[in-house]
């Protein structure tokens, strides 16, 4: 079966809103194993959303529309859906109630409009809303209409789309992504050119900041079967860059390292310079992360970096603060003034000022301090005052796993 | 002028990712006066791709793509758009020579593929990334190729394809955003909602994260004549609800309160707890600030407040560390242990655990400590931990820009 989405409303076209029903859609529909090739927004236009229509249906056996179904004379999914496969608008008694007993007040005439509903469909019923959602098989075609607004649309979905579309299909999907850090996309995907070639399951590298994805998906006629297909293909990646994969699926840095320090029961603590809070804020976003981390500081200026890690004149004078040896100071400091088990630091220059020739913008240095011994990494990085800043942060947190789990 | 957009990524049709760039983009073009009536998204595949762009431009003259300019095998577009003009596909060495530097390292040989420009396109320059956008113009059509990564996206469009379509076109249409703080957006169009009915210039409320914004947008036959239209409407809004705007365009509270601080050179420290680093480092983001941030401390636990904040652990003991009496000795403790002018202190439980009936999640009070007195703002904020830390935050800067400006 090959699906589309059809989002219909003027309001994303002028960019008033982010179609992130086409997301949500996308992702349960790739996960009941369905194909998907387009995707389209139209307007609230009846000639332009009929060419949508039509384009879609010649493409798609099954089209997904989201909005245009409110009460309003813009409003012209349902009429123009049903005017594409010739089937009558009948006012629907039952669903009339619904809608009435939803408003609890007065009921405008406007909402009888959403009780008609084309000849035959099934009525997807809205307990969130004033207008109810259809399915209409029609010409060997179907049909489903949704409400636009996602607090209708992603329950009317889950609850009365999926089990009818599971009963439509005979495959199962699945698909498991790894998450790498230290690898480019031009590399990963030379790496593994060759497994990028198969189909089922099929391996779709994405970079994302600081980090690349690659999602493994399979097809089969049963759960197992495909994740079995996975879990063989997974074995392949893994023996070639392996070492780069450090979580799996929502499991991101940041949760990786707070999840490795609180299992471990490890403490830690940061000075950040160029980072300015930055590493801090990132494990502070973990929930239950204070039972690790009780303290950090920013230290921008010299005295700082004396006056609350200890950090000797001496050094700043002879390296400067952005140096291998600040760097280890820095580390070292924070662990002994907070009592941490692990002292991690960043000293950087994130510009767009304060490049030299001999130290420029995106040079950083990120420090651990663990178990008796600190290590320096050095860093260049590119990019943007942020870009610098944010992939600092995540340098410093893969430093912190490696130390823990003692990889180098 | 009519205009298409064509996002181009199977990580869109599997879900992997919200088309944001989409909105952007539908924004920018609504906001030039240039029409849009259909969106699409396809995905990685060579003859889907063609059959998108293909009717992109049956519909419109101007077609700007997203995405698929990447370094491997399954980034088309440039090449799909090249074959479907008729134009071949030139080496940039200089180009080449700019990826190169991009890159620092080693460069893949994949990368090579990125300095093949449509022979006679204008080149859109990239330096957040390997990828370098076009323009093609051919066959009466425009091309706009744009990298698919946002922060590569958006600055090239609006640095580099803005300057160029306003060229191609002979309307000006001219925009200006008013950011507000402090007021919702329902209750900002009921204050403005006989103006929201004027077509020319036309206002434009929007609900992002931590406050509105409005954008005042103009067409005419000059730019000095839309800019004065876009003036008119800007003072009568102003009479309504200037005192919730802060600031305008790309100027957010973080750039406005670090430039406040800069300007009249006062020095600030932050104390932070559940925000943990999150409020320096939105400071930290504004380049030059550290010359007047030098120093914070993050302090989640009781003994760190106390260590580096000088709070009292009987203040600690009768209010708990969640109260207004903690935030303001926070803020004036990290005030003097800073030597700065401002301290700026927040504290607060940001979920999911730690609420009680008493201090519910999202509760926050922010203390701002400056000229010899300390105000402290009780705050209810809602959502989860991550909304409450960077509302937290988002406060903290405007009661640091109320004390400066010395308003209340």
């Amino acid at each position: 079966m090959k699906a589309e989405i059809v989002a219909v409303g003027t309001e994303i076209l002028v960019g008033d809103i982010v179609n992130t029903n086409a997301q949500f859609l996308s992702r349960e529909l790739f996960a009941l194993g369905i194909d998907m090739y387009y995707q389209t927004v139209a307007g609230d236009n009846p000639s332009r959303l009929s060419e949508a229509i039509r384009l879609a249906f010649s493409r798609a056996d099954l089209v997904i529309f989201s909005g245009g179904l409110g009460p309003t004379d813009d409003d012209l999914t349902k009429e123009t859906v049903a005017a594409f496969f010739d089937v009558p608008l009948l006012f629907h008694e039952e669903i009339f109630a619904e809608i009435k007993s939803y408003l609890k007040g007065p009921c405008p005439e406007s909402n009888k409009k959403q009780a008609m509903i084309p000849q035959g469909a099934i009525v997807l019923h809205n307990s969130r809303g004033t207008a109810p959602g259809v399915i209409l098989e029609a010409q060997g075609k179907i049909a489903v209409l949704l409400p636009g607004p996602p607090r209708e649309l992603l329950p009317m979905f889950t609850e009365q789309v999926v089990p009818y579309l599971r009963s439509k299909s005979d495959a199962s999907m699945y698909a498991r992504t790894l998450r790498l850090f230290g690898i480019g996309e031009a590399r990963l995907g030379e790496e593994l050119s060759d497994l990028m070639e198969n189909a089922n399951p099929s391996l779709a590298p994405y970079a994302k900041d600081n980090e690349v994805t690659l999602r493994i998906a399979a097809k089969a006629g049963t759960e197992q079967e495909a994740k079995a297909l996975i879990h063989d293909m997974e074995q392949k990646v893994m023996k070639r860059v392996g070492a780069f994969v450090y979580g799996y699926d929502e499991q991101d840095m940041k949760t990786t390292v707070a999840g490795l320090l609180m299992e471990k029961q490890l403490t830690i603590a940061c000075a950040e310079s160029c980072t300015a809070g930055l590493l801090t804020a990132a494990l502070g976003s973990v929930p239950g992360v204070s039972a690790v981390l009780s303290e950090s500081v920013v230290t921008y200026s010299n005295e700082a970096k004396m006056k609350y890690l200890g950090v000797s004149e001496k050094t700043l004078a002879a390296h400067g603060a952005v140096s291998e040896e600040t760097a280890a100071e820095m580390a070292c400091g924070i662990r002994k003034a907070a009592g941490a088990d692990i002292g991690v630091s960043v000293t950087g220059i994130a510009g767009p000022d304060g490049g030299t020739a001999e130290k420029p913008v995106g040079l950083v240095y990120v420090g651990v301090c663990y178990r008796g011994h600190v290590t320096v990494t050095k860093l260049r990085l590119k990019g943007e005052r942020d870009k610098v800043r944010s992939a600092a942060v995540m340098h410093a947190l893969a430093a912190v796993r490696r130390r823990i789990l003692d990889i180098e």
